[in-house]
């Protein structure tokens, strides 16, 4: 890996946890370049919900380049770009009764909440926005400034303006209702926190910790934002595409956002793309005002569309989701009784597994690559060992994944009990 | 187009200006639904120097793709990606005795620009930034913050914060020097120009108008910079990748830039990726304060690497994109003396025809796509008839291209010719 | 007042509630044109805390501008400036063993604040600073920053910069010690709250509704400061200077402010003059770097220096306010007994009687004056009548204030009553 | 002086340059405790227009203290403020046809400044103004945002927000007509200068230099604005009150500033007393939207009216403040003869000595303070000398002025050749 040491900057950051050079990728395997094969639970950080490669997608995707379709087009219309337009309507919008326009920001999900951003601002003529803690939402100044963790905001070299923090549920113990801080904040002209053009949040924080925000919670957030005009923004960039069980994160809440954020496995292959959803009364842009060179990757709309036609004209994959997530929920809550440390959370196939210590979670981590298994963590200080295996992973390569990450925390804490141990002997 | 009109955000724009669906490219070629052909002098805005669908690194993507390489892997380490910066580091940084550290950043081009920004921001611990008149750097927050366009920064529902704008190279007439303004502005505590972390510059504006800043005036630019320990960013997106002849649009300039961000034309193929190449010292980075999840686009990876190994090799691709650099400037000049009005500018195969009025401009583009040429226009108004037809374009192909912009030219002006006459008939 | 309406903008305020044209007043006594006297109750909002136009006070102005008295001298060292400096050192400073520089700012308690929280930011280098809910710091950009009422805030005409809003003690009801949500979110670095540089706190909210911080509150709210390296700045303009008590509000609660702001009765005549205190190690100011031309106001340090002379060698004037603010407090419990709507708060002199309803309030102040009593209302609904009488005054008037005050309490409430009736009748 | 260095800050600064404890002043003199006297060239930066303790001004203070006339009384209706107000109309703003309302804010000129920008943002919806390079409108943050000066710009902690600077007359060279680069930006959608909602601006920039704007640029910049529909705030704080000979700077230049700031010398004693007049429509303020506790100086309302009524209700006090700034002119051009590095520039009697060297002319200023002359420095770098004198001072008095401020310039230009002599020997 000199290479990388030598001239990729310092930036680097999953190669150094998963320190080895890989090649190939199937479903749910990578293999590296010594032949070594791993299970992947962390599936591009929940890019890859269909799996590496998925044969289907790879299918249109081939067919589409070597009968030279139209790669790059900027905004211009494609039929690629028709096709997906087309299916997304038909397949995912229609059949929820969803009534959206569609923005092809550019290709990152950070570009999605900077667009969302602006149609809120502009829509609603007012600058602040609120946001939630430990809430992700990308590391461009706008999404930045939306985003809780100090680590990302640090680097900007500049005070964050436009959005205010309220506490995500369950942040103030399980006592605190703090929705209703946030109702209370937004009725009061002198709470400090201006009456914003949105409130962005994320129904399960990924980056966060695999923090779950309840049903009830989420709706009282809606029910808020109605009473004071306020947009609601879900950030479906990684809960959503079929991640928690339904396509859009918010569906078995019963709320109605008015923008929604889609990016990461909205391609199924991969490749960048990022859509913004709105409601169509707030689609007030003005032609090419947010532009960009890649709002145009048609080789995306081919996969996405054949992601869309594969997985989601029935309910069989949102009811395998649902089935394959609660096996991966029932094992860490197994794994959990070796431990008062450690609990369980998440919604779907978005399991977290959180160990209270960080350094304990990493260890899990590396126990696990060890032993032929990709796994992160998350949270504001990595305590949580995070499961976002592909949703198309099998039921045998998950039930080989989730034996080896049991074993990598049973190792993890026999270690770590050693080493209190031996602290507590030196101390 | 019903889908697009029903569906698609107000946001979109180069299918109003072309309002075809297309389906197939090749080269220079664009098709659409009906089989009409299209010679594309438009080239993604600068994305696809090598040509649409370019077969040598069609060749090498598809054969990656079937191979099942790893397609996507955040910043993981790849083969792709290993083989990527081996063949940036040999055929572009060593020759041009260039010494940078690698980032991967989003694959946008804003996303390059907004890691560009931290980097100067934080390595020199100040806030403001000073960009130019007319530049453009894109629209996400901290991008359009240094971008001058108004219909960009409009859109943010948020003042500006962290930039300085100071006048081009050209701003205030030819009797003006305007890197002493800089000059001046720096040296002065009394200016109300903070002193800035660095000054981000494009060497040709694209979408600013194709306004060039000459050597000399970048020299002096970068003069004073190293006077007040200032960063010095060539945003070379547009104008890199070989579209002014080099390699990098500031090697004949002579200066030596801080931080170059690239993208658009790098992977060659029009697929997202962008970097952010920065002079070692910089590299402050700590691991993952600038992430996302499309960094490491490793179809990207391997189209890039196929590109620089068949085009940047030798000296033989640079000396025929200024072979046709000069073809398409003696055209257009020879299309300006058509009327006063009309003047070109430009760089290698970045050639602008400015007519003053955005009209005849826009005119001239119906026109053009009319008799079957893509061709946009740029700058404040609109007023700059842009040519960025592919480096790779045929003599031929190019020869009957500007043969249809002529005609679409005289066209626009024998038209504006009757309409001026009409209103002063009228008046 | 026909000149008033005419010339006088339309943010003029208090002249609304107490239309008519004042002429004279004397310690708790102010004089219309038509020689009707008021009981001042409001005490120019805490400015008059001696009295109007303290003879005592009035007989050193008197000597001061006779003699030809240095008036206006910028920062120049005066001998009225060196008795003042003496002075506050001896009587109020040394005795309490504070150890503070004095800063001469503007002559305004916003241009203390301002000054303050300068401070702040480059003693820590952090742009971010914590208020609180319904907290008041001045109009001014930087002042209205750390301002939560929008009414203030929205005037901008810009976005809040630099300032993170916390919930005061009780904010969040009696259950909920608002103090471990701010040692949360310092401690948690993805609380979205970016580490301050200092919080600025109010020990009781004047403006905001005298809300009155418990000390110990505010003491956990210095430990949380202590243990984040965070600057705890007292904002002690209205409630400063004996209005509750002991001379600073903070005395009793135990804690140490690293900076002070005073200003409002500092001169005790009514005269612009503000300070800002601050211990040593923070007073890296270079020459001149907060500046302005009436930091120097020499009449201020005479009538100063009076009062602290007069007021604060014993402890006899402290006692007395300690003896009234309870008689006041007991004369409002009483009038709260009428109505369930009605509650009290404050300490010392400074005591309100929140009406739930903003209405009623300003009724009860209308009434007020109609009796010849000037009193304000307070709060973001301006639902609190607030008791801000001269801290000199005298027991008999003291009665005679509050007798009014509780008759147009009487009279308020029968006519809301009456009010309620007819409404309900009519619905 | 122990007191002084002992308790306040470091931020003191013109006790630096005048280091003596003050004690008494009248009309021209100040006279230390040593009894030593000393002409006053400074007048308290221009705030002493009418001379230190002036009988006239005095007696009107006196009697209205005397006979307990309201001192403070926030924005209460007063006889005092009634009778200002009055005189105002009469003496000041209908002779000169100017349709005025009077916004009393908080008793600082950045409180003014701090307003009229609140003004132009709400009235017309951007938040962009333009200031000018050089320019001094105070250093709380909204009015330091538009204070060129870095060192007080460096203060604040925070990056400058909603300003944009362009360069003052001259500041280009005597062939750059400014005033055309500002039209040229805010012409052009794409200079990156966002349309500002006002341009401020000093006639005469007192702090930054005695860099005096010609009247036919002050016509082109408001044609400039009434081009785009933006306002023209004129920041007389420093130039008004006659200091250039007509009560506001701007009577001659002809143009009709919508805005208007005016402090200083406004009340005429040095009281601390500021104003704001706008055109009516622009009076959109909501009552208390800006407040502040000391707007309502009485005893500034009585001396302002006593120096309105004694010396503008003729054009007598005028032409002499024009005839004495030909004096002043006059000596100066005749000390600019003796080297090459001096020039003169200025308007009334506000008049500068450009030195061009900042060493130079401190020491200019110490040597004056040795001869009994207070006289301070100006601009960026300290490099002018400015002649501040007080309006009323006697002929004869100005006179030794003049000719102390020529010794201290003849030993100061001596000592330099001396010190550039040894410095070439040396080297």
């Amino acid at each position: 890996m000199k290479i990388f040491d030598e001239l990729e900057s310092n930036v680097r950051s999953y190669c150094r946890s998963f320190p080895t050079v890989f090649t190939e990728a199937r479903w749910s395997t990578l293999i590296d370049e010594r032949g070594r094969e791993y299970i992947d639970f962390l599936s591009g950080a929940g890019t890859l919900n269909y799996g590496h490669n998925n044969p289907i997608l790879k299918q249109a995707l081939l067919e589409y380049i070597e009968s030279d379709g139209v790669v790059h087009g900027l905004d211009m219309a494609t039929q690629a770009k028709q096709r997906f337009l087309e299916t997304l309507d038909r397949v995912i919008l229609r059949p929820r009764k969803l009534d959206y326009k569609v923005q092809f920001t550019g290709p990152t999900g950070a570009n999605a909440v900077e667009a969302a951003l602006k149609i809120a601002r502009n829509a609603k003529g007012r600058s602040n926005v609120v946001s939630f803690t430990n809430g992700f939402h990308g590391v461009t100044l706008g999404a930045v400034s939306a985003t809780a963790n100090s680590h990302y905001r640090d680097a900007t070299g500049l005070p964050g303006m436009g959005v205010s923090f309220a506490p995500y549920d369950g942040y103030m113990g399980p006592d605190v209702d703090t929705s209703e801080y946030l109702a209370q904040v937004l009725a009061d002209g002198s709470s400090g926190v201006d009456l914003p053009a949105a409130v962005i949040v994320e129904t399960v924080q990924g980056e966060g910790g695999v923090n779950v925000a309840s049903f009830e919670w989420l709706r009282k957030i809606e029910a808020v934002c109605r009473k004071h005009d306020v947009l609601l923004i879900v950030d479906d960039i990684q809960a959503g595409c079929g991640r928690t069980g339904s396509f859009f994160s918010f569906e078995k809440a019963g709320v109605s956002p008015d923008v929604v954020t889609l990016s990461k496995s909205l391609s199924g292959y991969g490749l960048p793309f990022s859509v913004v959803l709105m409601k169509p009364e707030l689609d007030l842009w003005k032609p090419g005002e947010h532009n960009g060179t890649f709002r145009g990757h048609n080789l995306a709309f081919v996969t996405a569309t054949a992601a869309l036609e594969e997985y989601w004209r029935t309910a069989d994959f949102s009811g395998d989701v649902e089935r394959k997530g609660r096996a991966v929920r029932n094992a860490l809550e197994e794994m959990a009784q070796a431990d008062q440390r450690l609990s369980v959370r998440g919604r779907g196939m978005m399991q977290g597994l959180d160990c209270t210590d960080g350094e304990l979670a990493s260890q899990i981590s590396r126990n696990a690559f060890d032993r032929g298994l990709v796994i992160e963590t998350s949270g504001a200080d990595g305590q949580v060992v995070k499961c976002l295996m592909p949703l198309t992973i099998s039921d045998e390569t998950l039930a080989k994944g989730l034996r080896i990450l049991k074993a990598s925390v049973e190792d993890a804490l026999s270690d770590s009990g050693v080493e209190d141990l031996e602290m507590a002997g030196v101390s």
